[in-house]
């Protein structure tokens, strides 16, 4: 299957802000990227780099500088799959979960309401992230009679959007993103209020 | 399979208290506890309450009131499941998938380092809830030489433990829990920050 990777290539991870340099969080996210273009790849899928600006990584790359939803919808072509980018916990096995439920579209669900990953096999289906995406894509399908079908992973539910996730990471990352972040010294703490990221 | 649903019937979900009055707390904390015991036995398991105090629900309970681990381990008779009260997001699907793996110990990962469903089928294996409980469970498992596996799970990942997590069991809990939630008058909105929880 052929799936998009959308990436941000400008200022990724804002709101890693307090944790990592902007050159920690560029390249925590080409980490992650090339986790999941692996994962992809391991998975039987075709990944091509969807990137707002020009990007050096060893998988096609196309370039849309255009808002995400503009630039997915843009070069969505069904049957295609949608992986977000900043997924350091995507395996090979979590996706081959995804790429092979039979349905018109396939949600795997992202964390506060995300669409992290996503199957299209039906002709008119457009893309929207902006809001609870996985409650607008389940609307969108419906709408146009297409079957629904969501897939139930926490490697696929997490991105590493705010400090919080980095537990995450931390705790459970198989590739690139997790070893980055390790070697870059973080680590995790117990605390009374519960399991936190550290830096060394 | 056997399946302890360890459950505080004191003053439960104490970081949802911004949010819900204590009655209201034990009501939803009630839910996500029947909706789990409804998940485990449509799975094909057995569930037992194990409460901290006297409890009305339709199910087997077993009254211990000393600390999570302890009582665990006290009534812990491999092979044995240990399924945790707060998951309003659990299906039988989900729960399907956890007994079905042929492990000596299978985990359920939960968000923030947690275990938030575990298989038990070695004699020796005792758990620990404190701290980053995963982490301890696969070393515990590795000291004794047994086998693990892990689940990867969404629906087994969210707990109900923070407002945040209100927005998962809004968009995706099947039972009463968010069936109690929507009724309370809970919903999402969207704002700059993202999606949050919000209450009529």
């Amino acid at each position: 299957m052929d799936v998009l990777v959308p990436f941000d290539a400008g200022e990724p991870k804002t709101r890693l802000g307090g944790l990592l340099d902007p050159d920690e969080r560029a390249a925590f996210a080409r980490a992650s990227l090339l986790d999941v273009c692996d994962a992809v790849g391991g998975a039987g899928g075709n990944p091509t780099v969807l990137a707002t600006g020009p990007n050096d990584v060893p998988y096609p790359v196309t370039v849309d500088d255009r808002p995400l939803s503009v630039a997915v919808n843009a070069h969505l072509d069904p049957p295609m799959g949608v992986v977000v980018a900043d997924l350091p916990l995507a395996t090979a096995s979590a996706l081959e979960r995804l790429f092979e439920v039979d349905a018109d579209v396939v949600i795997a669900p992202g964390r506060r309401g995300g669409t992290n990953a996503l199957v299209v096999r039906h002709p008119d289906v457009a893309v929207d992230y902006h809001g609870a995406s996985v409650r607008d894509h389940r609307r969108i399908a419906d709408d146009l009679g297409a079957s629904v079908a969501e897939v139930d992973s926490f490697r696929l539910a997490v991105d590493a959007d705010e400090p919080a996730d980095l537990v995450e990471v931390l705790l459970h990352a198989e590739g690139r993103a997790g070893e980055w972040l390790r070697e870059a010294g973080f680590g995790i703490e117990i605390g009374d209020g519960g399991v936190r990221v550290c830096r060394e």
